[in-house]
């Protein structure tokens, strides 16, 4: 039944590897049936060298209860079904610990828009959280982790910047799907190398000029875009 | 017609992502035919996983106008064009968005020379453009960012200094022929990232002494240089 | 007699290598056996790309002396044998000079628990001994070492921070048996990454709340723990 | 007749190489052969890739002159043969331009000893050079290059510190053979990576207490050394 969906979002959690964003068991990816009401994602605490398509487990949207597959789904589950549910454009979620937009993360700045590369794929910086409360780790703290995000995101658009820092904890990016929400975290993670660097080299850098940001988000993702071949 | 032209501008793409310096779709590599007033250049958009020597795209020097190929151009190909209107010496042009280089772009400072690993392919500094303004994005953001390379390298000559970093955006290099703009390209990032470690033991360090500057440059590109085999 | 014991240290401390956690001979990983009063350990001296599981020396908790094998054990066996009789808990140990955590421990810090990436697998911040002084280098440096390993750890709980800084020389880290102190040690290289990018990027960072770094530990290593598949 | 010194020489080289040491052509590695007053050493502008044994060059260690071989020595043969004969105790060098050690060379700073990896294997610092001046880059750039490392021994063992950075340039290394001082260069490269770290997290860090740098030292070169397993 969820077998064209398993085999999905396996594939996107072994490119997640294959790409040395994640060690041992960290990080996880899952993509959304909207028709369905379910995403699948990751099973917890599995190493990627032994997971297996079977091993994604299925989830419901609504609430972040499993509804197939053996195993215990990723423990950031509620933090997943929570993306879906504030923004329903998204198709995928990846979440990293991959090391430089981790340590943006742990430095609880947003990265800002510094070049073209980031530009072409997210506009504006990216943002990073709040710290969640005692009170909210209390009350659930993976619920929480996606409330603080939406938080973050009020008066952004999701779509237009796919990605988010999560204060102290790492990066979730998204996509139309699993296999771009990866994307948008390998893309990060180069992101935030160059963001990290060029702070070393000039440390009160300015953002680029918003033309330039414009210019650059808009020839791919704009009505007249004209980056590639699908047009 | 230009099968030879093709596959060599296809090695040389190839080449980049062998030496890891591309992300995806990132970069894009091309070479002149100067006979017959066009070059060879990367598609937009393709992953170099899939690049076959039959995408590659034809295009006029004189106004950047495909006259051969199924695939649109890589987007930078105004770029490109202005280049090789611009200096006329050159063969062979490679744009990425290497880290260390692009940090440097991003920073909005030239790469001062500070070592002979420098000064063996570079002479004096590697400059970097002003930003390309509002107006110019607006009447033909490619081809200004060719004329802001122009002006940097009023007074300089291009062949001694085959590299510019297009502020805000990324680096680019050229070279006799496609493959040595690569090559250049490979070198301009590691120059790059010791640069930018060397400043981080010494935030005040001054250039290299002229004399040492211009031995290294001389030995190897000078009348009587000794370098290699080929003398 | 000793050949379980052997494999699992032999195959332990090529996974330190497989992980690029060492140079040449750097670095040693053993396993106690606290039944025989006994545990395994590396030969010096010998490069890991030589070593064999009959290369693996057994000596005795007691006082570190050897009781099997042809070669001599790693010069840093007191230790070893030193930390297994601190803490009684603790069934596998490795060293090594892994870059960053070593330059932690080169600059005299200890690791701050910036994120939940440290939070998930050590308690508060890795600590740093203080510098082995004269009168203790005379004495017998590698007991010594121990020695002040342990006075860093009065007041602490070695299985809730499974990792310590020798100041001036590198990390140690320990487990439940001699492949766990490896994924420890591994753990411990990119956590100490993560924090001097985090320094970098801003350097007065502050801890990451008390709330945040309990409920990360509890939930992988508290009573009620959810994360993983065994519960 | 120099049959075995170059297979030597070639394998050092290529071990360079496999080590990740150098990019395109960059570096080379020699080996004396004393009782002969010759040495051995790799060509100029010669990729790794390309490198055949045969293609090794014999030059005399007393003037520098080739006396068997088809092509070009290195460029920097005069270094090496001025380091053969300032230092008679040694039998290999190397150069190179890795990135770290190159970076503290052209920030124009000694390597202090900052921990037990570096007094494993030097004592007190990695010295600078001075630059070479207008005068001495006139006369005889390479061999005045092998005069300024001389200058910066007086007064130090070569073969307790089997590095040097040459400043604005990089570093040379050397052994008791060829195969020894390309692991003083891998050595090295690692050691300035992890002083650079140590200074980005401690701007002021002192050096290692001289009872730990000679005991390290000692541990593995001294009179009563009991490191490895030739004891």
């Amino acid at each position: 039944m969820y077998e064209e969906l398993r085999k999905r979002v396996y594939e996107a959690n072994m490119e997640l590897y294959r790409r040395n964003m994640v060690l041992y068991t960290w990080g996880n990816v899952s993509e959304a049936d909207r028709e369905q009401g379910v995403f699948a994602i990751k099973p917890s605490g599995v190493k990627y060298e032994d997971l297996r398509t079977e091993d994604i487990v299925i989830v419901r949207i609504e609430d972040g209860v499993k509804v197939d597959g053996e195993m215990n789904p990723s423990s950031d589950t509620p933090t997943h079904a929570g993306l879906y549910r504030a923004f329903p454009e998204i198709g995928g979620v990846t979440h990293t610990h991959s090391t430089c937009a981790t340590a943006w993360a742990q430095a609880g700045k947003s990265i800002p828009c510094f070049g073209t590369t980031h530009a072409d794929y997210y506009r504006s910086d990216i943002p990073v959280t709040r710290y969640i409360s005692k009170e909210e780790v209390d009350r659930g703290y993976e619920l929480e982790t996606a409330n603080v995000i939406k938080e973050a995101f009020i008066g952004r658009n999701p779509v237009h910047t796919p990605a988010v820092l999560v204060r102290g904890h790492g990066p979730f990016t998204w996509g139309k799907d699993a296999d771009n929400s990866v994307y948008n975290a390998v893309v990060l993670e180069e992101v935030a190398k160059m963001a990290m660097y060029t702070l070393s080299i000039t440390p009160e850098q300015s953002e680029l000029p918003v033309s330039i940001q414009d210019k650059h988000f808009l020839r791919k993702h704009g009505p007249n875009a004209y980056y590639g071949q699908g047009h």
